[in-house]
Protein backbone atom coordinates (compact mmCIF):
# COMPACT_ATOMS: atom_id res chain seq x y z
CA UNK A 1 0.00 0.00 0.00
CA UNK A 2 1.72 3.34 -1.43
CA UNK A 3 -0.07 6.20 0.10
CA UNK A 4 0.24 9.17 -2.45
CA UNK A 5 -1.27 12.15 -0.93
CA UNK A 6 -2.36 13.29 2.71
CA UNK A 7 -4.15 16.11 4.11
CA UNK A 8 -5.58 16.78 7.73
CA UNK A 9 -9.18 18.00 7.82
CA UNK A 10 -10.27 20.60 10.71
CA UNK A 11 -11.55 18.01 12.28
CA UNK A 12 -8.50 16.55 12.90
CA UNK A 13 -9.79 13.14 10.46
CA UNK A 14 -6.51 12.10 8.41
CA UNK A 15 -7.26 11.76 4.66
CA UNK A 16 -5.30 9.89 2.69
CA UNK A 17 -4.78 8.54 -1.02
CA UNK A 18 -3.16 4.89 -1.70
CA UNK A 19 -2.85 2.73 -4.50
CA UNK A 20 -1.99 -1.10 -4.16
CA UNK A 21 -1.19 -2.62 -7.25
CA UNK A 22 -3.67 -1.47 -9.88
CA UNK A 23 -6.55 -0.12 -6.90
CA UNK A 24 -7.23 3.05 -6.15
CA UNK A 25 -8.28 3.86 -2.54
CA UNK A 26 -9.10 6.81 0.21
CA UNK A 27 -8.34 5.73 3.77
CA UNK A 28 -10.20 7.98 6.59
CA UNK A 29 -8.45 7.75 10.07
CA UNK A 30 -10.11 9.92 13.39
CA UNK A 31 -7.50 12.29 15.18
CA UNK A 32 -7.31 10.01 18.11
CA UNK A 33 -4.40 7.82 18.84
CA UNK A 34 -6.41 4.83 20.09
CA UNK A 35 -6.72 1.80 17.15
CA UNK A 36 -10.05 2.40 15.66
CA UNK A 37 -12.58 0.19 14.51
CA UNK A 38 -12.41 -0.40 10.66
CA UNK A 39 -15.08 0.19 7.96
CA UNK A 40 -14.93 -0.93 4.68
CA UNK A 41 -17.31 1.68 2.30
CA UNK A 42 -17.49 0.04 -0.93
CA UNK A 43 -19.80 1.56 -4.29
CA UNK A 44 -21.09 0.73 -7.15
CA UNK A 45 -23.07 1.94 -10.13
CA UNK A 46 -19.53 3.54 -11.61
CA UNK A 47 -19.36 5.94 -8.95
CA UNK A 48 -15.99 7.42 -8.14
CA UNK A 49 -14.98 6.81 -4.55
CA UNK A 50 -14.61 11.06 -4.16
CA UNK A 51 -18.56 11.66 -5.18
CA UNK A 52 -19.90 14.16 -2.71
CA UNK A 53 -22.11 11.81 -1.03
CA UNK A 54 -19.67 8.72 -0.06
CA UNK A 55 -17.27 11.26 1.19
CA UNK A 56 -19.95 13.50 3.42
CA UNK A 57 -20.54 9.48 5.00
CA UNK A 58 -16.82 8.98 5.35
CA UNK A 59 -15.89 11.84 6.58
CA UNK A 60 -18.73 11.90 9.63
CA UNK A 61 -17.85 8.24 10.47
CA UNK A 62 -14.10 9.16 10.61
CA UNK A 63 -15.35 12.01 12.88
CA UNK A 64 -16.92 9.72 14.91
CA UNK A 65 -13.98 7.43 15.45
CA UNK A 66 -14.06 4.82 12.80
CA UNK A 67 -11.24 4.27 10.22
CA UNK A 68 -13.21 4.04 6.21
CA UNK A 69 -11.40 2.57 3.38
CA UNK A 70 -13.15 2.93 -0.14
CA UNK A 71 -11.98 1.66 -3.28
CA UNK A 72 -12.36 2.08 -7.11
CA UNK A 73 -13.70 -1.15 -8.18
CA UNK A 74 -12.88 -2.40 -11.80
CA UNK A 75 -14.91 0.45 -13.98
CA UNK A 76 -14.94 2.73 -11.47
CA UNK A 77 -13.77 6.24 -10.55
CA UNK A 78 -10.06 6.23 -11.49
CA UNK A 79 -9.69 3.28 -13.50
CA UNK A 80 -10.18 2.20 -17.26
CA UNK A 81 -13.56 1.26 -18.47
CA UNK A 82 -12.99 -0.71 -21.33
CA UNK A 83 -15.59 -0.48 -24.14
CA UNK A 84 -17.21 -4.08 -23.43
CA UNK A 85 -18.05 -2.63 -19.93
CA UNK A 86 -19.45 0.49 -21.05
CA UNK A 87 -21.95 -1.54 -23.76
CA UNK A 88 -22.85 -3.49 -21.39
CA UNK A 89 -23.62 -1.06 -18.91
CA UNK A 90 -25.61 0.79 -21.61
CA UNK A 91 -27.58 -2.00 -22.72
CA UNK A 92 -28.53 -2.75 -18.95
CA UNK A 93 -30.07 0.98 -18.51
CA UNK A 94 -31.82 1.47 -21.87
CA UNK A 95 -33.85 -2.36 -21.09
CA UNK A 96 -34.86 -0.90 -17.84
CA UNK A 97 -35.49 2.21 -19.05
CA UNK A 98 -37.59 0.73 -21.84
CA UNK A 99 -39.33 -1.44 -19.02
CA UNK A 100 -37.55 -4.79 -20.96
CA UNK A 101 -36.26 -7.75 -18.68
CA UNK A 102 -32.89 -6.65 -17.54
CA UNK A 103 -32.21 -9.64 -15.26
CA UNK A 104 -30.25 -11.63 -17.83
CA UNK A 105 -28.24 -8.64 -18.93
CA UNK A 106 -27.59 -7.53 -15.59
CA UNK A 107 -26.14 -10.91 -14.04
CA UNK A 108 -24.49 -10.92 -17.27
CA UNK A 109 -23.02 -7.89 -16.51
CA UNK A 110 -22.56 -7.60 -12.84
CA UNK A 111 -21.24 -11.16 -11.63
CA UNK A 112 -18.09 -11.06 -13.16
CA UNK A 113 -17.66 -7.43 -11.65
CA UNK A 114 -18.40 -8.88 -8.13
CA UNK A 115 -16.30 -11.93 -8.71
CA UNK A 116 -13.02 -9.27 -9.50
CA UNK A 117 -14.05 -6.49 -6.99
CA UNK A 118 -14.21 -9.04 -3.86
CA UNK A 119 -10.55 -10.65 -4.30
CA UNK A 120 -9.44 -6.31 -4.13
CA UNK A 121 -11.13 -5.91 -0.97
CA UNK A 122 -9.77 -9.46 0.76
CA UNK A 123 -6.31 -7.86 -0.43
CA UNK A 124 -7.09 -4.17 0.77
CA UNK A 125 -8.01 -5.41 3.99
CA UNK A 126 -5.26 -7.16 4.43
CA UNK A 127 -2.93 -4.15 3.95
CA UNK A 128 -5.04 -2.50 5.88
CA UNK A 129 -5.06 -4.52 9.08
CA UNK A 130 -1.20 -3.92 8.83
CA UNK A 131 -1.55 -0.22 9.51
CA UNK A 132 -0.63 1.63 12.54
CA UNK A 133 -3.92 3.16 14.22
CA UNK A 134 -6.20 0.63 12.71
CA UNK A 135 -7.90 -1.55 15.16
CA UNK A 136 -9.28 -5.46 14.88
CA UNK A 137 -13.00 -5.11 13.94
CA UNK A 138 -14.08 -4.54 10.73
CA UNK A 139 -17.41 -3.40 9.46
CA UNK A 140 -18.83 -3.30 5.48
CA UNK A 141 -21.07 -0.51 4.29
CA UNK A 142 -22.91 -0.29 0.95
CA UNK A 143 -22.75 -1.94 -2.71
CA UNK A 144 -24.50 -5.42 -1.41
CA UNK A 145 -23.67 -8.03 -4.04
CA UNK A 146 -20.00 -7.57 -2.95
CA UNK A 147 -20.64 -7.22 0.29
CA UNK A 148 -22.98 -10.30 0.82
CA UNK A 149 -19.58 -12.45 -0.48
CA UNK A 150 -17.15 -11.03 1.42
CA UNK A 151 -19.17 -11.14 4.26
CA UNK A 152 -20.46 -14.99 3.75
CA UNK A 153 -16.28 -15.86 2.98
CA UNK A 154 -14.30 -13.75 5.37
CA UNK A 155 -14.47 -14.07 8.82
CA UNK A 156 -12.58 -10.48 9.54
CA UNK A 157 -15.97 -8.65 9.08
CA UNK A 158 -17.72 -8.90 11.72
CA UNK A 159 -21.19 -6.22 10.58
CA UNK A 160 -22.43 -5.18 7.75
CA UNK A 161 -24.33 -2.24 6.46
CA UNK A 162 -26.14 -3.04 3.12
CA UNK A 163 -27.74 -0.92 0.50
CA UNK A 164 -30.22 -1.58 -2.42
CA UNK A 165 -30.43 -5.13 -2.29
CA UNK A 166 -32.16 -5.67 -5.15
CA UNK A 167 -29.69 -4.98 -7.10
CA UNK A 168 -28.17 -8.67 -6.02
CA UNK A 169 -27.93 -11.30 -8.92
CA UNK A 170 -30.23 -14.19 -7.69
CA UNK A 171 -27.57 -16.72 -7.76
CA UNK A 172 -26.16 -14.91 -4.84
CA UNK A 173 -29.19 -15.42 -2.98
CA UNK A 174 -27.83 -19.02 -2.00
CA UNK A 175 -24.41 -17.15 -0.52
CA UNK A 176 -26.62 -14.90 1.57
CA UNK A 177 -27.36 -17.76 3.50
CA UNK A 178 -23.77 -18.63 4.33
CA UNK A 179 -23.75 -15.00 6.00
CA UNK A 180 -23.97 -15.14 9.43
CA UNK A 181 -23.12 -11.64 11.31
CA UNK A 182 -25.57 -8.84 12.26
CA UNK A 183 -26.66 -6.62 9.37
CA UNK A 184 -28.47 -3.90 8.62
CA UNK A 185 -30.10 -3.95 4.97
CA UNK A 186 -31.38 -0.29 3.58
CA UNK A 187 -34.32 -0.02 0.99
CA UNK A 188 -35.59 2.17 -0.65
CA UNK A 189 -39.08 1.88 -1.07
CA UNK A 190 -39.68 3.22 -4.55
CA UNK A 191 -36.25 2.37 -6.10
CA UNK A 192 -37.38 1.68 -9.82
CA UNK A 193 -34.08 -0.25 -10.85
CA UNK A 194 -33.74 -2.04 -7.25
CA UNK A 195 -36.89 -4.48 -7.33
CA UNK A 196 -38.25 -4.36 -3.79
CA UNK A 197 -39.57 -8.03 -4.06
CA UNK A 198 -35.82 -9.41 -4.50
CA UNK A 199 -34.66 -7.05 -1.57
CA UNK A 200 -36.84 -8.70 0.74
CA UNK A 201 -35.91 -11.81 -0.69
CA UNK A 202 -32.77 -11.56 -0.06
CA UNK A 203 -33.43 -10.23 3.22
CA UNK A 204 -35.63 -13.14 4.27
CA UNK A 205 -31.58 -15.23 2.70
CA UNK A 206 -29.72 -14.04 4.73
CA UNK A 207 -28.37 -16.57 7.66
CA UNK A 208 -28.01 -13.82 10.49
CA UNK A 209 -29.76 -14.11 14.09
CA UNK A 210 -29.31 -10.74 13.94
CA UNK A 211 -30.92 -8.73 10.92
CA UNK A 212 -32.75 -5.40 10.31
CA UNK A 213 -34.77 -4.25 7.50
CA UNK A 214 -34.76 -0.11 7.08
CA UNK A 215 -37.16 0.65 4.25
CA UNK A 216 -38.33 4.12 3.37
CA UNK A 217 -40.07 6.04 0.63
CA UNK A 218 -38.35 7.73 -2.32
CA UNK A 219 -36.07 7.03 -4.73
CA UNK A 220 -32.79 5.57 -5.10
CA UNK A 221 -30.33 8.15 -4.25
CA UNK A 222 -32.96 9.25 -1.67
CA UNK A 223 -32.27 7.44 1.70
CA UNK A 224 -32.87 10.37 4.14
CA UNK A 225 -30.29 11.44 6.38
CA UNK A 226 -31.01 9.85 9.67
CA UNK A 227 -29.84 6.51 8.24
CA UNK A 228 -26.64 7.76 8.43
CA UNK A 229 -26.46 8.35 11.88
CA UNK A 230 -28.45 4.80 12.16
CA UNK A 231 -25.88 3.05 10.07
CA UNK A 232 -23.33 4.51 13.09
CA UNK A 233 -25.33 3.32 15.54
CA UNK A 234 -25.34 -0.05 14.54
CA UNK A 235 -21.40 -0.07 14.33
CA UNK A 236 -21.32 0.67 17.58
CA UNK A 237 -23.09 -1.90 19.08
CA UNK A 238 -20.92 -4.59 16.72
CA UNK A 239 -17.63 -3.04 16.35
CA UNK A 240 -15.31 -2.86 19.82
CA UNK B 1 -60.53 12.92 34.22
CA UNK B 2 -59.83 11.68 37.81
CA UNK B 3 -56.41 10.66 39.39
CA UNK B 4 -56.91 7.63 41.99
CA UNK B 5 -53.19 7.00 42.35
CA UNK B 6 -50.02 8.54 42.37
CA UNK B 7 -46.29 7.55 42.74
CA UNK B 8 -42.98 9.33 42.21
CA UNK B 9 -40.07 7.32 40.69
CA UNK B 10 -36.61 7.39 41.79
CA UNK B 11 -36.17 9.26 38.35
CA UNK B 12 -38.49 11.93 39.07
CA UNK B 13 -41.01 10.51 36.48
CA UNK B 14 -44.78 10.92 38.38
CA UNK B 15 -46.73 8.01 37.39
CA UNK B 16 -50.69 8.62 38.17
CA UNK B 17 -53.45 5.91 37.67
CA UNK B 18 -56.44 7.59 36.22
CA UNK B 19 -60.20 6.96 35.13
CA UNK B 20 -62.08 8.98 32.49
CA UNK B 21 -65.79 7.85 33.03
CA UNK B 22 -65.39 3.66 32.31
CA UNK B 23 -61.97 3.95 31.10
CA UNK B 24 -59.03 3.34 33.43
CA UNK B 25 -55.65 4.45 32.14
CA UNK B 26 -52.05 5.38 33.52
CA UNK B 27 -50.16 8.65 32.61
CA UNK B 28 -46.74 9.10 33.46
CA UNK B 29 -45.01 12.68 33.45
CA UNK B 30 -41.68 13.88 33.68
CA UNK B 31 -40.23 15.09 36.66
CA UNK B 32 -39.20 18.20 33.89
CA UNK B 33 -41.46 21.33 34.72
CA UNK B 34 -41.73 22.28 31.31
CA UNK B 35 -44.71 21.33 29.30
CA UNK B 36 -43.63 17.70 27.91
CA UNK B 37 -44.70 16.25 24.31
CA UNK B 38 -47.44 13.67 24.63
CA UNK B 39 -47.07 10.14 23.47
CA UNK B 40 -50.37 7.89 23.84
CA UNK B 41 -49.19 4.00 24.45
CA UNK B 42 -51.82 2.11 22.85
CA UNK B 43 -51.80 -1.95 23.29
CA UNK B 44 -53.81 -4.60 22.12
CA UNK B 45 -54.15 -8.57 22.16
CA UNK B 46 -55.77 -8.65 25.47
CA UNK B 47 -52.60 -7.18 27.40
CA UNK B 48 -53.29 -5.50 30.30
CA UNK B 49 -51.75 -1.85 30.47
CA UNK B 50 -49.23 -2.62 33.48
CA UNK B 51 -48.11 -5.47 31.42
CA UNK B 52 -44.20 -5.51 31.92
CA UNK B 53 -42.57 -4.63 28.49
CA UNK B 54 -45.18 -1.35 28.14
CA UNK B 55 -44.42 0.03 31.55
CA UNK B 56 -40.72 -0.53 30.86
CA UNK B 57 -41.07 1.45 27.90
CA UNK B 58 -43.57 3.98 29.44
CA UNK B 59 -41.11 4.73 32.24
CA UNK B 60 -38.19 4.86 29.83
CA UNK B 61 -39.98 7.43 27.72
CA UNK B 62 -41.08 9.63 30.54
CA UNK B 63 -37.59 9.58 32.03
CA UNK B 64 -36.24 11.43 28.57
CA UNK B 65 -38.98 14.10 28.88
CA UNK B 66 -42.16 12.76 27.36
CA UNK B 67 -45.44 11.95 28.53
CA UNK B 68 -46.99 8.75 28.23
CA UNK B 69 -50.64 8.07 29.05
CA UNK B 70 -51.82 4.22 28.46
CA UNK B 71 -55.38 3.04 29.00
CA UNK B 72 -57.08 -0.51 28.83
CA UNK B 73 -59.34 -0.69 25.84
CA UNK B 74 -62.59 -2.94 26.47
CA UNK B 75 -62.05 -6.33 27.15
CA UNK B 76 -58.68 -5.52 28.10
CA UNK B 77 -56.79 -5.29 31.56
CA UNK B 78 -58.58 -3.72 34.50
CA UNK B 79 -62.08 -3.85 32.44
CA UNK B 80 -64.67 -6.47 32.08
CA UNK B 81 -64.47 -9.27 29.31
CA UNK B 82 -68.08 -10.39 28.04
CA UNK B 83 -68.31 -14.35 27.16
CA UNK B 84 -68.50 -13.40 23.42
CA UNK B 85 -65.74 -11.55 23.34
CA UNK B 86 -63.56 -14.26 24.96
CA UNK B 87 -65.04 -17.23 22.60
CA UNK B 88 -64.30 -14.87 19.36
CA UNK B 89 -61.35 -14.49 20.59
CA UNK B 90 -60.30 -18.02 21.31
CA UNK B 91 -62.16 -18.82 17.92
CA UNK B 92 -59.54 -16.51 16.43
CA UNK B 93 -56.55 -18.42 17.70
CA UNK B 94 -57.12 -21.86 17.55
CA UNK B 95 -58.15 -21.42 13.44
CA UNK B 96 -54.54 -19.79 13.65
CA UNK B 97 -52.86 -21.85 15.17
CA UNK B 98 -54.18 -24.39 13.10
CA UNK B 99 -53.55 -22.68 10.13
CA UNK B 100 -56.74 -22.45 8.92
CA UNK B 101 -58.04 -18.87 7.16
CA UNK B 102 -58.55 -16.69 10.20
CA UNK B 103 -59.29 -13.29 8.08
CA UNK B 104 -62.66 -13.34 8.52
CA UNK B 105 -62.51 -14.36 12.17
CA UNK B 106 -60.28 -11.54 12.86
CA UNK B 107 -61.90 -8.86 11.27
CA UNK B 108 -65.03 -9.98 12.70
CA UNK B 109 -63.56 -9.73 15.88
CA UNK B 110 -61.38 -6.52 15.39
CA UNK B 111 -63.28 -4.40 13.97
CA UNK B 112 -66.02 -3.75 16.24
CA UNK B 113 -63.14 -3.33 18.86
CA UNK B 114 -61.63 -0.87 16.93
CA UNK B 115 -64.70 1.06 16.62
CA UNK B 116 -64.98 1.29 20.34
CA UNK B 117 -61.42 2.23 21.14
CA UNK B 118 -60.63 4.95 18.69
CA UNK B 119 -63.49 7.22 20.39
CA UNK B 120 -62.05 6.39 24.20
CA UNK B 121 -58.33 7.81 23.02
CA UNK B 122 -59.78 10.75 21.40
CA UNK B 123 -61.40 11.75 24.59
CA UNK B 124 -58.69 10.48 26.72
CA UNK B 125 -56.89 13.09 24.74
CA UNK B 126 -59.01 15.62 24.92
CA UNK B 127 -58.40 15.13 28.87
CA UNK B 128 -54.89 15.24 28.73
CA UNK B 129 -54.28 18.12 26.88
CA UNK B 130 -56.43 20.01 29.69
CA UNK B 131 -53.95 19.02 32.29
CA UNK B 132 -51.03 21.49 33.08
CA UNK B 133 -47.65 20.25 32.17
CA UNK B 134 -48.39 18.47 29.10
CA UNK B 135 -47.37 20.30 25.60
CA UNK B 136 -48.84 20.60 22.09
CA UNK B 137 -47.10 17.92 20.25
CA UNK B 138 -48.74 14.38 20.03
CA UNK B 139 -47.08 11.35 19.27
CA UNK B 140 -49.17 7.37 18.87
CA UNK B 141 -46.93 4.51 19.58
CA UNK B 142 -48.27 0.66 19.64
CA UNK B 143 -51.49 -0.64 18.52
CA UNK B 144 -51.72 -0.47 14.26
CA UNK B 145 -55.70 -0.60 13.67
CA UNK B 146 -56.22 2.12 16.16
CA UNK B 147 -53.27 4.42 15.47
CA UNK B 148 -54.30 4.12 12.12
CA UNK B 149 -57.88 5.43 12.46
CA UNK B 150 -56.67 8.08 14.81
CA UNK B 151 -54.02 9.22 12.85
CA UNK B 152 -56.19 9.38 9.76
CA UNK B 153 -59.04 11.34 11.71
CA UNK B 154 -57.58 13.47 14.38
CA UNK B 155 -55.07 16.03 13.41
CA UNK B 156 -53.37 16.43 16.85
CA UNK B 157 -51.63 13.06 16.07
CA UNK B 158 -48.71 14.48 14.41
CA UNK B 159 -46.31 11.19 14.19
CA UNK B 160 -46.98 7.80 15.00
CA UNK B 161 -44.77 4.93 15.76
CA UNK B 162 -47.14 1.60 14.47
CA UNK B 163 -46.11 -2.56 15.67
CA UNK B 164 -47.43 -5.72 14.09
CA UNK B 165 -49.40 -3.67 10.83
CA UNK B 166 -50.70 -7.26 9.70
CA UNK B 167 -53.08 -7.39 11.92
CA UNK B 168 -54.80 -4.21 10.36
CA UNK B 169 -58.07 -5.47 9.04
CA UNK B 170 -57.94 -5.12 5.54
CA UNK B 171 -60.72 -2.55 5.44
CA UNK B 172 -58.63 -0.31 7.03
CA UNK B 173 -55.55 -0.28 4.14
CA UNK B 174 -57.95 2.96 2.83
CA UNK B 175 -57.79 4.82 5.73
CA UNK B 176 -54.55 4.35 5.77
CA UNK B 177 -53.95 6.32 2.65
CA UNK B 178 -55.48 9.03 4.39
CA UNK B 179 -52.57 9.32 6.99
CA UNK B 180 -50.18 11.55 6.09
CA UNK B 181 -47.73 11.91 9.04
CA UNK B 182 -44.38 10.69 9.54
CA UNK B 183 -44.90 7.19 10.63
CA UNK B 184 -42.49 4.26 11.63
CA UNK B 185 -44.00 0.93 10.78
CA UNK B 186 -41.85 -2.37 13.23
CA UNK B 187 -42.62 -5.10 11.86
CA UNK B 188 -41.34 -8.98 13.42
CA UNK B 189 -40.34 -10.86 9.98
CA UNK B 190 -41.30 -14.34 11.95
CA UNK B 191 -44.54 -13.06 13.74
CA UNK B 192 -46.79 -16.01 12.23
CA UNK B 193 -49.94 -14.45 13.44
CA UNK B 194 -49.13 -11.06 11.61
CA UNK B 195 -48.74 -11.77 7.92
CA UNK B 196 -45.75 -10.22 6.97
CA UNK B 197 -47.44 -9.21 3.04
CA UNK B 198 -49.95 -7.89 5.01
CA UNK B 199 -47.52 -5.56 6.64
CA UNK B 200 -46.16 -4.85 3.63
CA UNK B 201 -49.27 -3.94 2.00
CA UNK B 202 -49.65 -1.73 4.56
CA UNK B 203 -46.85 0.34 4.61
CA UNK B 204 -47.11 0.91 0.92
CA UNK B 205 -50.79 2.18 2.08
CA UNK B 206 -49.94 4.87 4.08
CA UNK B 207 -50.00 8.42 2.53
CA UNK B 208 -47.38 9.70 4.33
CA UNK B 209 -43.88 11.41 2.73
CA UNK B 210 -42.14 9.88 5.45
CA UNK B 211 -42.45 6.72 6.36
CA UNK B 212 -40.05 3.86 7.69
CA UNK B 213 -40.08 0.31 7.90
CA UNK B 214 -38.25 -1.66 10.32
CA UNK B 215 -38.23 -5.13 10.26
CA UNK B 216 -36.18 -7.47 12.86
CA UNK B 217 -36.02 -11.24 12.80
CA UNK B 218 -37.91 -12.99 15.10
CA UNK B 219 -41.19 -14.10 16.51
CA UNK B 220 -44.53 -11.31 17.94
CA UNK B 221 -42.84 -10.60 21.21
CA UNK B 222 -39.30 -10.46 19.99
CA UNK B 223 -38.36 -6.83 19.17
CA UNK B 224 -35.00 -5.92 20.07
CA UNK B 225 -34.29 -3.54 22.48
CA UNK B 226 -32.76 -1.41 20.24
CA UNK B 227 -36.33 -0.59 18.29
CA UNK B 228 -37.14 1.49 21.53
CA UNK B 229 -34.32 3.93 21.49
CA UNK B 230 -35.07 4.38 17.71
CA UNK B 231 -38.64 5.33 18.09
CA UNK B 232 -37.04 7.43 20.34
CA UNK B 233 -35.34 9.32 18.19
CA UNK B 234 -37.74 9.07 15.64
CA UNK B 235 -40.65 10.87 18.35
CA UNK B 236 -37.61 13.72 18.69
CA UNK B 237 -37.54 14.44 15.13
CA UNK B 238 -41.50 15.36 15.40
CA UNK B 239 -42.79 16.25 18.66
CA UNK B 240 -40.86 19.13 19.42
Amino acid sequence: MRFTSEQRLDNGVLVREFTLGEIPGTLWTPASAEPAPLILMAHNGGLHRRESRLVGRARQAASRGYAVAAIDAPGHGDRPRSADDDAARAEFRRAMRAGEPADELFEAFVGPLVGKTVPEWRTTLDALLELPGIGGSVGYSGWTAVGVRLAATDPRVRAAVFFAGGYVPRAQHEEARRVTVPLLLLLQWDDEGNPRERALDLFDAFGSEEKTLHANVGGHAGTPWFEVDDGERFFARHLS
